[in-house]
Formats: C-alpha cells, structure tokens, sequence
C-alpha cells in the first residue's frame, strides 16, 4: 500500500496551505521565564507548568494541557515532585514529569489537577508540595486547579475567603474543611485563581484561561483547534440534576477503578 | 494545618459511604485476556489497548482513557511500538508506553489517536504498526480511532468501503486517498469500527463505546464521574460553522505548536 502523503496532504486544502505560508508569523503572548527548562529553549509566550502528583485523574491534567500547548509561544511543562513517570488513580497510566519542583521557581501558569481520595488526601498533607504551591502562587499570573485539585489549593491555605469550586461529590467537604464558598459553575474566578469543576471541566476553564491569556478571537480557535463541538451521548454530567442512585454508581465506579482497591 | 482528612471525608456525604459499603460488589463486563499483562493482574472486565507513537496529540489517547478507565473490571494499557514514554506534537508531554506492540496479541478495544502532520504521516507509512493494527483487529471486539487516527485505521486498509470521520481538516484527504465516505459526526460506527472526529470528540466517543460494552446506565454514572456536563466559553469548535479566518489560525496555533516547527 502507498499513499502520496505528505506534511501539506494531511491538513488538505486552501487552510493547510495558509497554515505553511504563515508559518512563523504569530506574535508571542504574555511573559517568558526559562528557569526550570533546562535544555528546552523559551518560546517567548507563557510558561504553565502542571503539578503532577501520585493519583491524580488523567483527563485533569491533559486536557487543559491540550488547550494551553496551543497558545502561541506556549511551554507546558509537567512538573512533580521528582521527575519521571507519575501513575494516575487508575494505574493504567503515567506522565512523565519533565521536571521536579525544585527546578522550577516561576510560572505564568500554575495548575493543579485533581485526584481519587488517595491521590487527594496525600497531596493535601505534602507540606513539600504545599510550600512550593505557595512559592510558585506567590508570582504567578494565574494560578488554577481541576476536580479536586481546589481542595490541594485549600490546603496551602490560598483560598481563604474565596469563592470556588470542585469535584461535585467533594463541594460539602470544601466548605466544611476550609474558609471557602462552594460555587457549582464549571470555573470559578477569584483574583488570579480559577477553579474548575470535575475531571472534564478542565477543559472548560482551560479555554476561558486561554481567552483571558491571549483573547477571544485565539481562544475560539484553539477551541476549533482540538474540534470541541462537545455532544455527550447522554445529558448525565451534571450532579445537580442527577438520580442519587446514579451519583452512588458513578462514586463507586471511581472507587472501584482506583488502584488501590482490591 | 491540620486537617482531619480521610478517604471518606474527601468524597463526603452518604454517597461516599455508600460507595465504601458497595466496593467489591459490581459484576465484571465483557471477557477478559491478560495476554500482555505481564505482572497485572486480569481485571475481569475489557483489555482495553491504547496505541501511542510519536507526535501524537496529548487528548486523543487520554480522554478515552479516562472513560474507558471506569469501566468495570477494565484494564486499560499504553501500547507503543516500544515501552517507555512517548511524546505528543507539541513535545510538551509524555505519556509512557507500559507494552511494546511485540506483547500485545489480543485486544477487546484498540483505540488509536490522531497526531500532528509529522506524527500522522509516520503512522501512515509505518508498517510494523500497521500489520500490528490488522493482527489485533482480526480479533477486536472494537477497533477504534480518534481524530487523525482514522486515517492510520484507513493506511492499515481496515476502512476499505466504510463510512467514518476524523479531524475536519483532514476529511477531504481521507476522501481522496482511501475508499471511505467522511460523515461529518462526533462518532461514526462501521461495524465493529467507530472513528471519531477531532481530538475532544474521543471523549464523546468513548461514552458512546461505554455504553455499547457496558450499557447506558454505566456509561451515564461515568459521565457523571468525569463531571462531563460541557459549557465550552465560545461556540467556535465546529467547522460546519467556522469562518475560514478562524479555520487558518486554528491550523496555524497547530503548525506553530508542533514540536518540529521552528
């Protein structure tokens, strides 16, 4: 079997071909820090760098790492305690972890996804952890979380007297356990911190942060970028309107799937 | 700070508890084959296999995955055609590949993600990847794509005559290139192979495939797990409707983040 493929083919047509003329030609957003990047050369646009840790969800911090890698000059950088590979609740996959936190002083962008109780309750005592959010939110431009990755904010003590939301089976536990204001919005604004909601809203508020990071018009694109036309096959996602015997299945569903059951 | 945190206050309420004393209790789905497992042990429920090759985009695997993670019983692995990490078109992120195509002989699911023009065309050409493809399709419950990936399923010959999507911009390539009628939906099944369109529309995809393994009530409690109730900022991710300004610089944020630019 050959086929006649070529870089130009496969984006066919008249937009593929405006895409190669214009190559190189997109301004650079926002602000460049390289510390932390070691051999990767800054592209000139935002430095955003994902926390990962042992747990986590892996639509959480993919997802809106899609969205942002597309912002014109972008570096997405995933960042753990240590480098190398970090497992998700599931077990069934890793991230490599490009840098530890150690080597990373300064971010246009933090986030922090969010994770099974495992992952969650661990991170949420990780002082490590919780010092270098804290550093890092000192001088970011934004700083952000998916799922439950509000309540590891909640930990370092940045939401105090704010507005924000969370996992929807975690919003009791927000705001018994700390100083916060449930909100059930997809993304929550509080000053330069955004939460999101579950797992998916990731994506969400990743779009809402690259219109406030670069403006609507590149946001719209990226949108059309990664075909995000959503239509969920069933209008199940909201736990607002959901059967309390199918909040249950989906709550033991995720036990199920976590790793360290059974 | 202390926080009196515990695996079950973090998913709190009465759901949470109900999920504790239901853990264990949920009957495995589909057939199980621990072929390529290695030290995992079987689950019970699908061997769901998710192929990785260079320049792929960090969604197309990863949202699936999520979903299809939440199956009962499933296992879910990254399969490339050596293990170790993989590096998506940006070269922002890896995902590690836990088997080589060499230790995978049979699938329930194979799912297999689009990439960046450099990722695609490889894939395309590739034809240890390929016969892989045909091999596990032979015995596939499922054989699926997303985004570009169709057009790795059509190189492996498996859409000779059939209907599918892939990514809007690279519908009029499939068209030309190969026997396939391009729909333009979220999801098109062919039999036992169901394409999805770009990127994000795995997520949808997999939903639909969930429910197809596993019926509508789980697929529904796992939209509600992954909190997918979706309120994108901008109604721009369509090309049905998108001006072609907007479908250039989409393609242009593409070309400028791939990791082989510049």
């Amino acid at each position: 079997m050959t086929h006649s493929t070529s870089r130009r083919a496969v984006l066919c047509g008249s937009a593929a071909t405006a895409v190669l003329a214009a190559a190189g030609s997109i301004p650079a957003a926002g602000t460049a820090h390289a510390e932390g990047r070691g051999e990767r050369r800054a592209k000139g646009g935002p430095e955003i760098g994902i926390l990962l840790y042992d747990g986590y969800s892996l639509l959480d911090p993919t997802g809106p790492a899609e969205v942002l890698s597309r912002l014109p000059g972008a570096n997405v950088t995933m960042i753990a305690e240590r480098r190398g590979p970090v497992r998700t609740d599931t077990g069934d996959a890793a991230v490599v972890a490009d840098r530890s936190i150690a080597e990373v002083d300064r971010l246009d962008v933090l986030l922090v996804p969010g994770a099974g109780n495992r992952g969650t309750v661990a991170a949420m005592k990780n002082q490590a952890l919780l010092r270098w959010i804290r550093r890092i939110h000192r001088n970011s431009r934004w700083t952000t979380s998916v799922c439950t990755g509000s309540l590891v904010l909640a930990a370092a003590g940045l939401l105090d007297g704010r507005k924000a939301t969370t996992y929807w089976a975690s919003a009791d536990y927000l705001e018994s356990e700390f100083d916060v204001t449930y909100v059930a919005e997809r993304s929550v604004r509080s000053g330069k911190i955004i939460t999101a909601a579950g797992v998916s809203a990731g994506v969400d508020m990743a779009l809402y942060l690259a219109s406030l990071i670069a403006g609507d018009t590149t946001a719209k694109a990226i949108q059309l970028a990664i075909e995000y036309d959503p239509r969920p096959p069933f209008d199940s996602g909201s736990a607002a309107d959901a059967d309390p015997r199918l909040k249950e299945l989906a709550l033991r569903l995720l036990a199920e799937s976590d790793d360290s059951h059974g």
